[in-house]
């Protein structure tokens, strides 16, 4: 799905872009900020993406932290976070990073589905 | 307290180690496999270390990938986490990614802190 965002032809709101990476809001917010940053280029997960294009899978990380920046929560903190396979809850097979902030984000694990 | 770590004065069960990262478990796990990799080098998040040294944050990726393969986690699914600032948790101002797996791991945010 998210190799169509890339491609035009579902619409998503993009908050960054450059040559290797797209960044847009996420459809089901999980907290007031809510961003996926993503790999133009196909990976089924990060650990792929990272062993393939390590100069990609920093540039998420940075644009990230640029992300935050913009939305004005890079001071009060954010959360960055891969979900790889179905005990962690992935539910798209394109490596993506969510970008989470704006609220306290409590523990790591076992919060509620939105 | 990472860099005395990584300087050997403070022990840690040690899982994965090269020339640039370490990785060992968490004292306090929030899962049944819980294991922070590190840069040896100090910078206090996720965005200033991937600014500075894109082939060491790449390097912490895939190495979360080989952990969870060591931890027999990689085919049920894990997470991978940084968390930035307050709002977040972050505790220990030196970057560190979080290896999750081995059961059910919720939402993203909202989890109760063990």
């Amino acid at each position: 799905m998210f190799c169509r965002i890339v491609a035009g032809e579902i619409p998503a709101k993009v908050v960054h872009e450059s040559e290797n990476v797209l960044a847009f809001r996420d459809i089901s917010p999980q907290a007031p900020t809510h961003v996926l940053v993503i790999p133009k280029e196909h990976f089924p997960h990060a650990a792929a993406l990272a062993q393939a294009r390590p100069e990609v899978t920093a540039e998420l990380v940075a644009a990230a932290g640029v992300i935050a920046e913009q939305e004005g929560i890079s001071e009060a903190g954010y959360r960055l976070l891969f979900n790889t396979g179905e005990q962690a809850g992935q539910t798209v097979f394109h490596a993506h990073l969510h970008v989470l902030g704006g609220e306290w984000l409590g523990g790591l694990v076992g919060g509620e589905l939105r």
